[in-house]
């Protein structure tokens, strides 16, 4: 990598810490069935099994591997940015442990290992084995960088090289590709850690091959005398769509199927279509892109809007209250963006990771850092989620763990890589462009030579954010600071110094450009319009039609019933909302609070035991509404949350 | 029975006689599986392989009898109004093909006797071996009452005698009860027809054993094996609530469970708390009554919100793009309402049987008679109905015949027995009820004498309704004519009139009392005041917050994309709506529409290319909205429709 960063920022330590300190922590009890009144995970008594170790069932669902492989890469990216010797002894002893359960032939999964040796890679469609040696395999690229350790890397290797043996078009190899994507991406980073084309090409055949016909996952089917892993009988033909198999990639223009396998794919395709020069991938990218960004995301940065395969529905279908908004496709929206980034910074790419790791994502775990939602509503009636099944999924409250982990190892191996994705650096170009205002120290090598950079920022509480410059040697250097103009700044220009003073920029797909020949200690100061702001949806998102949600900056928020009183739904915001915002120290932790004047419905304007319809128009009196920062939602005690409002305008 | 009303209206007749010449025929067809396209019903066949004159496989659902037997009913009410010699010939040749599957002992049920004969009784949780009993009674009754012939009677006798055999509390008895409440109100009809005192015990031992401890169904359950009839290998403990044995009925206050078992059981508990003059029986209904009304039934009438279970949720949970509202369980509370009002005349239950009869259970049939919704949703996205799994049970176009095709009979049965929900009498206080205005003849049989009257009315275009007095005999009759004064009168007081001169009255329980010495040819004139009213809901109803629904009379309207393009949820009622109503010919056959101002989002003020969620409060323009009654939506090209609108109001 050409970069080096390392987090250093107010708000965001706060969590990042919380990861070392507390996820990773206990995340680890929960791979070892020591956390009281969770389910259990069975991840490491799984590989003990299969290393001989111990006797025993496997447990846990057929990838529960790849939780293990989450959390080492999370301590990787742990012990990048923060050495901690025993952290780094207890990930070696899991190694070993992983290393132990290798086959010879360098396969490596327990479930197959211990439960059904003689089934390996017959079941592509279900049995997450490419999944898991993926996880594996970006686990081991990222302890391989946060450490120079490199027996996980050789475990990876061996099993890709394994991988790379049994797939492929040659004859005698079976032309699959798996029903979970993750390898591919996963290949792509092995390529860039090692330098070996072979897993570059591995990967590229899995994206080539996905959907080509006849269709793999059909045929598979048919093999398996038309079973499945998950119910007991005969099946029906697997829904291509699900998987993304439903169509070459190439070919696919709308977000189907589940979320998280979508946008995992996209991540590679987007890898691929930059470090291939593929034009076709490219433009699939951006129409995909554009389709989820632009019809099938919530305002919160959640995709995926119904919990029945946890997938996209269609095009501005994104009811609030039934929403699934998974934390895990969030994170893989992050990862797409990132990438999309790398192929051409465009702010808008920067817009969209930032929503959904300021919102959907940053909001799934609790204050504690112990607690999760799998699913991020944008409005909940506790009640509802009892009583209704229809919102059972839907919960008021975070959960300590799930039967199925996938979202909290994610959020961890997220946020602990958080320097990644901050910046990405031109190198021909001469050009670092800064995507996400995240305080920090940051290392480049640039054409023009070695550059670093110092960022400050007071995000998201307020938009001062400041940059100084320090070219390694001691000569000046020429080189161009491209800053991102937030779309939250809604055409105002944020304001620009250099050293002090009042400085014009150019702005290009998104980015303000500072270019310049830079001294040691040279300043930036960049100050960019932090503003309450109603945001209003498109008109075909019904869902939204006459409400509006609080923004301001990168923050969404929501009102809940802690401040706002129950049921959400009978307030309305005011005409003149005669906004307010106050930093308010508290329960929440110290955050921006927003105020607004709206009305709300006086309940005792009812007549007691009458029709529940009546030619009555409701009573309503004046409120004022209060609205906190939707990541914080849900840290109280339970009880109403909603994000959207409903206005007095039509 | 002491009244005989005959159906004689303008706007009713068209369904009774679409129901007559259409539906009956249909259903003869499908039951019969010759209807092209349609999934065969196999009812008349496994009656047939049953009676031993063919060979082959039981088909459909386990409790497909129900019907044949829906059906029957429906000919019996249809005969009773109408004769009918070729509909007679083919009923009587049913009934000859009923008996020949009966049983020496009496016991009547194809699934049993053709695919599990030694499994009998075994499984009254799932199996609806009681249901259809209970259906095949009250056909029985219908059959017998529209005809005069006793065979169907017969054998629904001898069915009955044997179930009295097997079920009871005496030593050797089966101390169960049915699955599928149905059973419970059949025997009081059979009880009313024969005079029997033995069925209405049966049906109070019914009633009176569901829900005690131990409970039945979770010692069936263990009996059987944890098996069930619905899904393959054990299962989890039967849910309770869904039956409605969570709880001896006499303790329960919250609708909850399957819908249309809730209500068939409420409606047996009020005959039975008539009947008996059971204290207790009559507060459990209500507080079941108060419950399903004034908490969990949406503005049509319908009831069960969700799909899962086809259930009640909780209260004021009523959502309307999910909601669920079956036709039959709004049948139900059809059959609820009348025996409300039997055990007490109060104009709150007649309100509630006109709504659910003009809205949810009228709109489930096309105007062709051919096509029926099982599912009455209050808001539909075609789109969303296709590709949102958790709406693919709410369809923008009614269906032709159902695997489970308990609606489109249900429908028959209810409109060819319309004439029984029009009145009751009260022989001992010389009262006769009016409680829907459907013009027709009618004769009641009071101490005072024999009575008859002629109704005649405009509804439900006009308010206008006119009695004429004929007491049978020449001697003048005093008695009490109580004429509701519907809800939707919300105050207003209808003006009446006695031989064209203005007169007084006085209203208890809603009801309008003219007490006087009647002569033959007296006329009363009543002049229900008929005006679109904007109704809003209750403010914990959370799905209809900041919105009005449009009724007049017994109407409630919606808006169709067809008249006012599409999203719906783009359109808001303006604060002062300037509402107009004009009856208007055309493809929907002649109805009052009604006409409000309102405005629309301009779609096309939204930028090309952008984010979906912008600071950019939309543009409006003004909009005449136009709304149709509920009842007849889904008869155009299929598209949007919403019942509920949004108000500019906050």
């Amino acid at each position: 990598m050409s970069e080096k960063v390392s987090v250093q920022d107010r708000f965001w330590n706060e969590y990042t810490e919380l990861v070392r300190q507390t996820v990773i922590p206990y995340q680890w009890e929960a791979l070892n069935d020591r956390v009281e009144g969770a389910a259990p995970s069975y991840a490491i008594r799984n590989f003990r099994i299969a290393a001989g170790l111990e006797e025993g069932e496997f447990g846990g669902m057929v990838f529960q591997d790849s939780d293990l492989a989450k959390w080492l890469e999370a301590v990787g990216y742990s012990l990048a940015s923060r050495p901690d010797p025993e952290l780094e002894r207890i990930a070696d002893d899991a190694i070993d442990l992983i290393g132990a359960a290798q086959l010879e032939n360098g396969y490596l999964n327990t479930y197959f290992t211990i439960k059904e040796p003689d089934k390996k890679w017959t079941n592509l469609h279900d049995a997450h084995e490419l999944y898991c040696a993926g996880h594996l395999i970006e686990a081991a690229v990222a302890y391989y960088r946060g450490t120079g350790k490199r027996k996980l890397l050789d475990i990876a290797r061996r099993l890709a090289d394994h991988i790379d043996e049994v797939f492929g078009i040659g004859p005698g190899k079976l032309r699959g590709y798996c029903g979970h994507q993750e390898i591919e991406l996963a290949l792509v980073k092995l390529y860039e850690a090692t330098g070996e084309d072979r897993y570059l090409r591995l990967s590229r055949y899995f994206i080539d091959e996905r959907g080509q016909a006849p269709n793999y996952f059909a045929e598979e089917w048919e093999r398996r005398g038309r079973t499945s892993h998950w119910v007991q009988g005969t099946t029906s033909p697997p829904d291509l769509e699900y998987n993304q198999s439903h169509l070459p990639v190439r070919e696919q223009t709308v977000a189907v199927g589940h979320a998280v396998r979508a946008v995992y794919m996209y991540a590679a395709m987007a890898d691929l279509a930059r470090l291939a020069g593929d034009e076709r991938l490219r433009e699939a990218c951006g129409k995909l892109w554009k389709n989820v960004t632009e019809k099938q995301m919530y305002v919160t940065g959640g995709i995926g809007s119904t919990h029945h395969g946890e997938a996209f529905s269609f095009d501005y279908d994104l009811p609030n209250d039934t929403a699934y908004a998974e934390t895990c496709a969030s994170i893989g929206l992050v990862f797409f963006a990132r990438r999309m980034l790398l192929l051409e910074a465009r702010s808008e790419y920067a817009d969209t990771m930032e929503r959904a790791l300021y919102n959907n994502v940053l909001g799934s775990m609790s204050r504690d850092g112990k607690h999760f939602f799998y699913v991020n509503p944008l409005e909940v009636w506790p009640d509802a989620s009892v009583r209704n099944p229809g919102k059972r999924h839907v919960k008021p409250v975070r959960q300590r763990w799930f039967g199925c982990a996938c979202c909290p190892p994610n959020v961890a191996r997220l946020l602990s890589s958080l320097n990644e994705y901050i910046y990405t650096a031109d190198r021909k170009r001469n050009t670092v462009y800064a995507h996400l205002y995240i305080g920090s120290e940051a290392r480049f090598e640039l054409d023009a030579g070695p550059v670093k950079l110092k960022m400050s920022s007071e995000l998201p509480w307020s938009g001062k954010v400041s940059f100084e410059v320090l070219p390694e040697s001691n000569a000046p250097a020429k080189f161009a600071l491209a800053l991102r103009v937030p779309g939250w700044c809604a055409g105002a220009r944020p304001a620009l110094t250099v050293n002090g003073k009042p400085a014009d920029y150019r702005t290009e797909r998104g980015y303000a450009f500072v270019e310049r020949e830079w001294s040691q200690g040279d300043a930036v100061g960049w100050e960019l319009p932090l503003e309450t702001q109603l945001l209003f949806a498109h008109p075909l998102m019904r869902a939204n039609a006459g409400k509006a949600a609080f923004q301001r900056g990168p923050l969404v928020y929501c009102l809940e019933e802690a401040d706002n009183g129950a049921p959400l739904a009978s307030l309305a915001l005011a005409a003149e909302p005669n906004l307010a915002e106050r930093f308010e120290a508290g329960p929440l932790g110290g955050a921006v609070v927003i105020e607004a004047d709206g009305t709300a419905i006086e309940g005792a304007g009812w007549p007691e035991d009458s029709a529940p319809y009546l030619p009555l128009r409701p009573r309503v009196k004046a409120a004022r509404l209060k609205a906190v920062p939707y990541y914080l939602w849900g840290n109280r005690e339970p009880g109403e949350m909603a994000v959207w409002i409903r206005t007095a305008r039509p």
